[in-house]
């Protein structure tokens, strides 16, 4: 078995490699851009792991986890279209890069990519790739679409926003653990719990991250704290208060009225009052502790579990 | 063996079968709203048509004629936002009605609707099925990728521009009988003469195209006849004229002094002293030859191949 920084190397190697069309240049640039972005790789490395918990050649998984990292990052370039992004990991999106119909362009490609990369897996599993990656994608843009439409809405419930963030972030982190068992040779149970595992870490993490803006420590945390509380983002934390607070008390949430600093300070007073962190944390944990039972009940031996976890204490403990 | 008719209505049925996710239901409406904007459904049809050579039960290829369609209708719902496109078929673009980001994201799900369709395939043919449908996909990308880029230069080249219109236009017609060849049960071999015949025959298609909006006749013509020349489309009769015409001759094509009706004269008088007509007719003739002598070659019974040269006759006559 290879460690995650291993697998990330692997990874990191295999995508510079990729070969795409050299013309029309301004198709293909913006996706060898966007790919050497970078980020943690954490989507195919896990697609990685998942099949080495079944086979010693993790390599079978690697046309997989390109699709997955290659779809990954299709939706971050047509998101940030939609989001009006101007950065991406620090650098300038793809859109501001080469305006908005060549990303939308080159984001369609890049699905026809992922779906070159999945083709060549090998054929007694490839209508099983094909079924779950599908159901995968659909859930990622149906996500989206629901995130788009809370910023709208103000009746958003603590229960759509959970399913809100399985679909955009979870399935994606479910649909990559899986895809690997099946390439691994997976039998279908352990196939499925290893999406359960997936799916509930994503959740988890989701809501690790709506805390971290708030509560992580500046210098850790890679974004500004107190950014989702300026623009009234409605994450966990925001939809749990206005469900508790009284009166005109949840006003502070979307108020314009404050200096940022003095909004993420009233904000953060209300979340304390009602002890909003804890709430959340306690969501969270319960999402955790889900990914882990299916993690224990999976058929393969212990010690081939312990890289998973660490991945969870990892990801958990980035600033708590 | 079934008439294009019939098949049309077999394919009306299908496509009205599709059952897509009820939620979220912005995401979903606008498939539903493109896909029910019907056309002739000419690329699903070919599917049907080329896989009947080969089997008696079109219905092995419906799916892959779903898919097809699906695709052809998501190229167009983000090429009209690419556009700026108000109407498709006579009707508000999807993008007017329910907004650019939208828009996006529906076409990126029709993407995985494709996706879906092609996966029922028979799995001994899925994986060329697949690799047929990725090269298709990314030709029509890279040749949306190329008009787009052909409307900010000056100096597009003939050969540039029938290499644009085999990628953004014909590929998907090869493609479309290719599939039905090899879902029907064709070999190598006359799969690739499919692909010629339709590859070839969209070519001559797009240059008759290009003839009719200056010489059609407005009654049968189904768009402004002049609508190219008021808009300065670079199509082959311009770039002809462009590269045949004496000192300020060539002004007229892109001048903006001219009322329309006048720029339209104008420009048809050029054209006719350049013979323009007959030099584009002369083009087109030459590809719709080499598709049909890719169906003269093809290893099945003459009288199986009547309804494609009846196509081929219906589309070209279209107003000559």
């Amino acid at each position: 078995m290879h460690t995650p920084i291993q697998l990330q190397e692997i990874l990191e190697k295999a995508i510079v490699e990729i070969v795409y069309p050299k013309h029309p240049s301004n198709l293909y640039e913006p996706i060898r851009y966007i790919m050497s972005l970078g980020g943690k790789r954490i989507r195919p490395v896990m697609v990685l792991m998942a099949a080495e918990l079944f086979t010693d050649e993790c390599v079978k998984a690697l046309d997989v986890a390109l699709a997955i990292e290659t779809f990954h990052n299709f939706t971050l370039v047509h998101d940030d279209i939609m989001d009006n992004a101007p950065l991406r990991r620090g650098k300038i999106t793809v859109h501001e890069k080469w305006g908005v119909n060549n990303a939308i362009l080159s984001g369609d490609v890049m699905m026809v990519e992922s779906n070159k990369h999945l083709s060549k897996v090998d054929i007694s599993v490839l209508k099983q790739v094909l079924d779950t990656f599908n159901l995968t994608a659909q859930g990622v843009c149906e996500g989206q679409q629901l995130d788009m439409e809370f910023e709208q809405r103000g009746d958003v419930s603590i229960e759509e926003y959970i399913e809100m963030i399985r679909l955009k972030t979870a399935v994606l982190l479910g649909g990559a653990m899986k895809l690997g068992a099946v390439v691994g040779g997976a039998n279908q149970t352990d196939a499925d719990l290893l999406y359960q595992f997936g799916e509930n870490l994503g959740i988890a993490f989701q809501l690790q991250d709506d805390i971290l803006d708030v509560y992580g420590n500046p210098e850790k945390f890679g974004k500004q704290v107190g950014g989702d509380i300026i623009s009234n983002k409605k994450t966990f934390l925001h939809l749990k208060t206005l469900a508790l607070a009284h009166g005109d008390e949840a006003k502070s949430l979307t108020s314009v009225d404050f200096d940022q600093t003095e909004k993420i300070d009233q904000v953060t007073k209300l979340y304390n009052k009602y002890e909003i962190k804890e709430l959340a944390t306690a969501e969270m944990d319960q999402y955790l502790t889900k990914a882990l039972q299916s993690l224990n009940d999976l058929a393969v031996a212990d010690e081939k579990k312990t890289q998973f976890r660490e991945l969870v204490q990892q990801i958990m403990e980035r600033d708590r």
